[in-house]
């Protein structure tokens, strides 16, 4: 299974035109849209969006993850490999959390294969959708490296100064769910969530609160998320992406 | 064939996490986004629209159906079977029209099986999904029931209050065409639709009428529909998803 | 392979009858989303999006391509096999510069074959679909044509008066970039776009400019894109869908 994860937009060509390579190069692979909104140009939202929402998917799943905004520069295109899951797409920061949360080893490759006709553009196409491809058809070097994948220290990879966890909003849903990059394990029993000095109510789903109440919740992908029941979340408060979100005591 | 019915929104992550349960538990089923944008937690609205979409499908198609703001509550998640199609989902309403219209026997059941992991606000993923899987794969009974699927008369899901066609606005699509939820077999000879006491021009198609003119016309899924050629019906009106609709003389 | 090329929305419920239509004609094929946001009701500018996206695709793919506010009316279904591709849909314009700009034969057909059920507004479903998936099960007369396919000359199809090239906009996507519908290969050496006077600076990607500059460059599938790095060149200078662009020497 190949998962995509990008900020190209679902509407577009940019979507099927890779799809397009990941079919012709490894047919009968099943193509899994996962986002294709994550927060545009935002490495680092992606990043702890991407490692939250990878959880859960079935083993040696390839997620082609491409938010890229330095693409045709001189950052590296990468592959990094954690206990579950492959993972491709530049090096800016978009697997820190992955490997920071790994227990087990990961293995990391730089890219040094390139394909005939690279544009300057769009990579996601040219040069990340045919190593997901090789992946997936298990042409690849499980151990060590070659000429086309040079195996580094995942190290080299790392932003040691991101945090754990990222007390913003990620991700706001087609119900105005606002989505914050904190997994709901790193609150302590009698903590909460608060937004612009306001403390939000903790409760458990939906149909817990009164209509028109603002709470928030574990979601199903183990993150803090802010809601309003029958109500959008994100107008309330006036919530986008990249607010910051504080712990608070309850 | 496993076909997609929600209110989720087609970005996000939502429908993808549940195509990948749904690969996971029914390989090579081909999976179809029939609406990803029904009407956002109105179940009555949204069940006019599936009833009048699910028509045309092949035989057996599995409908997973998640309008389902009550999600986490006290509501049942059931599984009903038309003479034609399987239909999966939450038992508030979604179902009334389809189990109203069917000439044939329609059979139910509440689902009793529970997964491992039941988030409180993602059963489409972690509940209807599986099931959706399993009747996809033929692992369901198909009379009577058993330990995980209890058998119940489909009297027992019914909105008896419900009208047999909804008179509002149920959808608005790329075009600003305003899908209702009549049926064009409703209105007799001479009738046609009003909206906000303005009686509406009735027509075959686009081409019918003047660039700029509004009309109604029995759209492709037989529905009453109302359009403006070369133009936006929602704008003109400012026609919204639940908006009231009148039958008028001609 | 058969891609979808239209502008019906990714949202709402017209992709996916088509694709149970394509799913159910011709089972196994892959499906591909290439645009479903092509300019609304404008085959002109679609058909100049069209020629540029269908380049790259491999070799005997079919695009079914509906822009067609004429449905209904009494423009032709057609058929367009240029030398590596086969395209299905309304002979209103939308195969004109692929015709124009094949160097090697192309052939047409007029499509004579109607379902036994054809609605009044929707014959990318109920005509245009079955069409596209008896030419991927290879059910189509390659020479000469039949009871259901008429051969005719392409040029009964051709658009004379269009230009080689289309000076507008074309689509905006995602990140706001501007694509036009002039190859990068009509610009001679020195020559670069401009936009309501104001001429554009010419770079090779996003990384070559300053945060903030407004650029031109060849995009991905050999267009000249007007962009903003960390920007959205859409909203700099207000360009929608359809404004004009020249070519200004630098």
């Amino acid at each position: 299974m190949i998962v995509l994860f990008s900020d190209f937009g679902l509407e577009g060509p940019y979507i099927g035109q890779m799809k397009a390579v990941l079919h012709a190069a490894a047919p009968g692979v099943p193509l899994i849209d996962l986002f294709s909104d994550a927060p545009v140009c935002d490495p680092k939202a992606s990043a702890y969006l991407l490692a939250a929402y990878s959880s859960g998917f079935p083993e040696d799943c390839v997620f082609l993850s491409v938010v890229d905004p330095g693409v045709g520069g001189d950052r590296s295109p990468v592959v990094v490999r954690t206990a579950d899951h492959w993972f491709v797409g530049p090096d800016n920061g978009l697997f820190e959390p992955l490997i920071r949360r790994s227990c087990a080893s990961v293995s990391a490759w730089v890219i040094r294969w390139r394909p005939k006709k690279l544009s300057a553009t769009f990579h996601g196409r040219d040069l990340f959708a045919p190593v997901a491809a090789r992946i997936a058809r298990d042409d690849f070097p499980h151990q060590g490296g070659n000429r086309d994948f040079e195996a580094v220290s995942p190290e080299v990879l790392r932003r040691q100064d991101w945090p754990d966890d990222l007390a913003e909003i990620v991700y706001i849903d087609q119900f105005g769910n606002a989505i914050t990059g904190l997994r709901s394990s790193t609150l302590r029993r009698g903590q909460t969530l608060a937004v612009n000095g306001k403390t939000i109510l903790l409760a458990k789903t939906f149909t817990s609160v009164a209509p028109g109440d603002m709470f928030c919740y574990e979601n199903s992908n183990g993150l803090m998320e802010i809601a309003v029941n029958k109500g959008r979340g994100s107008d309330v408060v006036g919530i986008e992406v990249g607010a910051v979100v504080e712990i608070a005591e309850l």
